[in-house]
This record gives structure tokens, C-alpha cells and sequence, in this order.
């Protein structure tokens, strides 16, 4: 860890350092990469680049250089051992598990308030289990400079780390930067003008042209204690439920509290709890992140992360899977042994696992929660 | 029966049907059918139309009303159980089980020779077990005027079968009509003037323009007696071999004889061995057929075949798939309980069985075959 960041005074830096804790929310189906993706078997505990590791070890095997042990995940209950499978390391305490989906706001919001109770001056950082991102040591000097952001002035910032946009995607909201901050160990921070929604095809290529505008990954680093001031201004009831959960969590009230408030929890996104009235109060700044980050929206993305198996025109995934083409391009995701052949036909995707199987193509992958939720409707959710 | 064959005094009919052997030929895998017919299943023992009876099954009960249990049915060594399963009427006797494939004029030659030996009055009908006929009584109705026809005369005539084109195929050959034949009981059989191999699309719609050219399915009724005597003018090394398997076959020698001498036994098709020969000859006729026939060639022959389930514009062929769409199009075949999703994806064919999947489109389902080709050369023989 010695050379990885030169910023900053080594005693600074040991000193915010000792804060930070990471935040892992482990939520969603990703029900785009049905079959592979589902219920019982959600997108971060996939090896979905051919790494060896699950998305959410390689999320907690990024961030442990920073976050040195201290981490919180939150997920469903149904993830409970799989998630402790892939993080032998996680202690009980540092483990939410949701009875009910909740949406962003109530699932970081609990880890703040947690956090908080534990210690006021804590720093969380807030990242994705099913995210894809390289190389780690960018990524982490990105989040060492929010953090020196997030620790800096009286309050601190709650700080966004922005995706530098590579393409007018259509697909994620942008941040637009504004004035340059000036933060020691944090020569990049900005402050956010403002977050914008996902935009047209025209409006993305006019923000990628401007150079002003970065993707929001939906990533940040903040003080707990600025996380928690917002929530309450902008959601008491949410805040006050998230308190009282928080003010059993590390007793052994904890199970019984948790299983009577959350369900009667509000359901909203932190983009809307926080990060908005945040930014318009002018208290979220931007680290802009230099790294490859995919957020694997669909299978196409598959084919574009994958070091896998070339075989003639088409990407093959998983190991099991005898693939044979003619004349065929595309992506195979497998998750059997069956012998798979491809024949005159491009830009195919094949998902086989063994009791469901998706074919279409890379053009339609974005149309596999439509199937899904047919599926659903028709009451065939044993496969979902 | 009764009032099935009008033709022909009723004494008449019966002594020639009383001739009558019905030959079942049952070779081939059926590449371009692969994965769902394959070597351990061949097309044949496969239900492929929806009507709940594999193919063997339906052409032995096309066939029974002439033939009356007289058959005999030549098949790979491999297939004995399977055979004798679906048709549990036929005798050990009259099952001839190849120990290697040696093309058609072997198997069907060695069938006329057994039953020459039985009786030298014999009329074979040799009918392949992979094809898809209706309706029967129409069938039958030609099969009668070929038996007929076979009958005339002092040799007796080798009768083929043609079939009414209805498109210009460039994937059958044909045989073009001469001058009717004066025949009691088959009013539409003609001479035949000669044989020709699958023409070009051009030749194809001249051949279907002209009116004098039937496809030739591969049917033929004939005496033994004249199928030997041009099967030893064209074939002599050949016909001496089937001979002594002949003579050995009632007898306790059969199994010894048939294992040394069948495996020397020279590959010819049946069309090269006699056929052609006899019509040169002057020998041969044609009795038109206005059935419907399908050979089964390919997936998209399975898809014109079928009456089975139609979801959107998919057609679906096997009782346990769960078939979702969303704006897709073509054929799956199904051997599998899986859920198939098909999304944004033309004119595809899917074949899913438990150890291989095939995915291709209707216009290349033809190239089967060159897959199947790539898998035997790659070791992956177990899926063949």
C-alpha cells in the first residue's frame, strides 16, 4: 500500500484513512442477464468476466487495501449464505439483510445511521456488488481523493466519483462538474453543478462534447454525519425509522426491531433522499474516475468484459460449454456441459443454464426484463 | 380394405397383394437433424410430425393394409431393440441387421434376395422409414398400381413411385415420364424415360414447366426376380455376395454367414445398382403419387410438417418446452422441460435437447450436416 498513493501526507492520510469504512450494497436481481441472473442467484454472485471471483469478492477484494477489514453489506436474506461464502470475513453485525426490498435510500441510509451510532466521525464509501471495474489501483486512488474530499472543511462532502463518459450513452444520469476545489490529496475534486437524468441520444452527445459532464456510477464517499443530516431534512420518516433500527442494531434488539420497522419503511432511491437536495444545497462534490467501470447492464456488456474463450466469431463464457459455429458471431454464456452449435446466424446471444435458456440477439438484449416479467405473469417463476 | 381399392377385379387384387412384401428400409441418422435425431436415435424412431408415432411406426401402418404382417425391415445392428419396439410384430427372421453401413443396394438387394428365396413370385415394395406421407389411402391407391403394374407382363415391370412436384426442387432427383402403359388396375402408369440428379434451380422450373417430370422419392415396387437379374447384369460381385447371405438366411448359418460376408460386400445405392440400369433397359415404370411427401430434410421441413403448438410465430414441437417470445419468429424443437425464451430473433431454429443445443436459422438448417462433421473430427462423439 505504500507506493499506491502518493498524494497527501502519510500521516493525512493514515489519519482520514482510519475512518473510511466500505459499503457494499449487494441488492437486484439484474434481471437483464436473465437466466444466468436471478433470484435465487443474483447478478454480484457471478463470475461474470471470467476473473475466477464472484462481482461482489472482487468489489470487497477492491476495496480492502482502503477500507483495511471495515465493511458493511447490505442484501437480501435469501443472500445471506452465499454472501458469507464469498466474505468469510464479514462479522454478523456488519451483514443488513433486507425481509424486503427497500430501494437505495433505505439500504445506505441504515449503513449511515449504523455507522454513525458506531462512530460520528466515520467516512463510508458506497459501492455497487455487481459492478466491473479495472484497473483497481486507479480506482482506488479516485477513492482516496474522495475521501480526503469527504473529510475536508467543517461539514465535509458528501462526493460522487464520476465515470469519464466514453460514449453518449443513453443508459446512466451525468454529473456535471463545476468550480475546481481545493482539497489537499485531492487535486481532481470539483463541485457538482448538478445531477441530470439519463438524456436523449442528442442531449448525451452534446454533454460528451462539452467535456463538463461525467456518468454517475452511482458511487460516493461521505461523512455518515452529512449522509444523516440530509436524510432528515429531506425524509424524516424514513430517517426516523432508520434510527430507531440503528439505535438497536448492536444490541440484542436488533433482530426484533429490524423485523417490525423495515417493513414499514419508504421506498425511495438515495439519488432522491440525498444526493439531489444535497447537490442543490452545494454539499456534493465529484472525483472524476479514470477507470474502465461497467455496470454489466446486459449481456452485451458480457461479450465487450470478456477475456474468455474466443471461438471463431463468438465469445464463449463458462467452462463447462463445448461450443462449435459456422458462420456465426455473438456471445454463449453457459452454466452447463452441453455441446452448443451455432450456425449461420450473427450477433446472437445464448444464455444456457440448466432449466432455462435465452436466445436473441445483442440488439434485443435490453428486452430481457420483458421476458422475464412474462414469465412471471404466466406464473413460471420456478426458473426466475 | 373393401372399399379402399376400387381398381381391378376384386380376384385380381387379391392373388398379385397376396405377392406382396412390404421392405422397410431403415438406415441413415439423419445428420441434418441433428442434435434430436442422432446415431443412438436416428430420424426414424423419432415422432417429428406431432401425430404420437415415430416415423418407423407410421410406415408400417401405412403400409399393413397391403401387406398384410409380410415385411421385412433392414436396419443398423445398434437399432435391433429400438425396431423391435416399435414394431413388435415383426420377426426375428424378417429383421436384417446391418453390422456396418453398406449403402442401399446392399440392404435393399439383400431383402430381395431372402424373399426371392422364400418365393420367387415375390413383388417387394420398398418404402423408406423416414418419410412423412399423407394422406394414406391415397398412398395406398398408388402403391396398388404399382403392385399392379409390377405384376404385368411376363418379367414384370420395376415400378417407381414419383411424386407430383409441387415447387422446383433443386434437393431430389427426378424421372421423366415416357408413353402410358396399357396396365389392368393402374390406369396412371407410364414407361420411364430416364432418371435425372438434382437439376439446378434453372432445370428445376423447366422440369416443373413441362409437366413430364415427377421427383423421385426413392419408392419402387418390383419382383424380386427382376431386381436380382439386373442387380447380377450391373453388380455381379455384389449380387454373388447378397446370394450367399441368402441362401444362409433361413437356415442356422444365417448370423455366420451374414458377419463374414456383409462387411465385403461393395457400397452402391440402389439407384446405380438396378435402377438405372433397368430403365436403360427398358424395365422400369412410374406410377405418379398425388400424396403429400416430405423426406424430412431438414428443420424447416419440421416446421412445414407440423400441427404442433404455434406461439406468436414460433412453432413448437415437443410437450415439455415452455416457449416465452417477444418479437421472434421460426421452429424449436424440443426434447427438454427447459423454459426457452426467444427474443427479437427471425426465422430462427432452436433444437434443445438435454446434452446439445442447436441454434441456427431456417435458411441454414441445411448445414447441419457440416456441423455434426465438426464435432466427430473434434472427438465429441458422445453428442453424435
Amino acid at each position: 500500500m505504500s507506493t499506491e498513493f502518493p498524494a497527501a501526507s502519510a500521516a493525512d492520510r493514515d489519519a482520514v484513512l482510519d475512518r473510511f469504512v466500505a459499503v457494499i450494497p449487494a441488492g437486484g436481481v439484474g434481471t437483464r442477464l436473465w437466466p444466468l441472473s436471478r433470484a435465487a442467484a443474483p447478478k454480484f454472485l457471478h463470475d461474470l468476466t471470467g476473473s475466477g471471483s464472484t462481482l461482489i469478492r472482487a468489489t470487497y477484494d477492491r476495496l480492502r487495501p482502503l477500507a483495511n477489514g471495515r465493511l458493511l453489506v447490505v442484501t437480501g436474506q435469501a443472500h445471506r449464505a452465499a454472501v458469507c461464502h464469498q466474505i468469510p470475513e464479514l462479522d454478523t453485525a456488519d451483514l443488513v439483510l433486507e425481509s424486503e426490498p427497500k430501494d437505495s435510500g433505505a439500504a445506505i441510509g441504515l449503513a449511515a445511521a449504523i455507522l454513525y451510532r458506531r462512530d460520528p466521525a466515520t467516512i463510508m464509501g458506497s459501492f455497487a456488488a455487481d459492478h466491473v471495474i479495472s484497473p483497481d489501483t486507479v480506482f482506488r486512488a479516485a477513492v482516496l481523493e474522495a475521501i480526503h474530499t469527504a473529510a475536508s472543511g467543517e461539514r465535509g462532502k458528501i462526493v460522487t466519483i464520476g465515470i469519464e463518459p466514453t460514449h453518449p450513452s443513453t443508459g446512466f444520469g451525468y454529473i456535471r462538474g463545476g468550480e475546481a476545489l481545493d482539497v489537499a490529496g485531492a487535486p481532481s475534486a470539483r463541485a457538482v453543478a448538478e445531477f441530470v437524468e439519463k438524456p436523449s441520444l442528442e442531449v448525451a452527445e452534446k454533454y460528451l462534447a462539452s467535456g463538463e459532464y461525467l456518468w454517475n456510477a452511482g458511487m460516493f464517499v461521505a461523512p455518515v454525519s452529512l449522509m444523516l443530516e440530509h436524510l432528515e431534512a429531506n425524509q424524516p420518516e424514513l430517517y426516523a425509522g432508520l434510527t430507531e433500527i440503528a439505535d438497536a442494531w448492536d444490541t440484542p434488539a436488533r433482530d426484533e426491531v429490524t423485523a417490525r420497522v423495515w417493513p414499514t419503511l419508504p421506498k425511495i432511491a438515495i439519488d432522491y433522499a440525498v444526493a439531489e437536495p444535497a447537490a442543490a444545497a452545494g454539499d456534493v462534490a465529484v472525483v472524476p474516475g479514470a477507470f474502465r467501470w461497467d455496470d454489466v447492464g446486459d449481456f452485451a456488456a458480457i461479450g465487450r468484459l470478456n477475456s474468455a474463450r474466443e471461438v471463431d466469431a463468438v465469445t464463449v463464457l463458462g467452462e463447462g460449454a463445448r461450443v462449435f459455429t459456422e458462420g456465426a458471431s455473438g456471445i454463449v454464456v453457459s452454466d452447463t456441459k452441453r455441446v452448443i452449435a451455432l450456425i449461420g446466424i450473427q450477433d446472437v446471444v445464448i444464455v444456457d443454464t440448466p432449466d432455462a435458456l435465452l436466445v436473441t440477439t445483442k440488439e434485443h438484449a435490453q428486452k430481457v426484463k420483458g421476458a422475464v416479467a412474462a414469465l412471471k405473469a404466466s406464473g413460471d417463476t420456478d426458473v426466475l
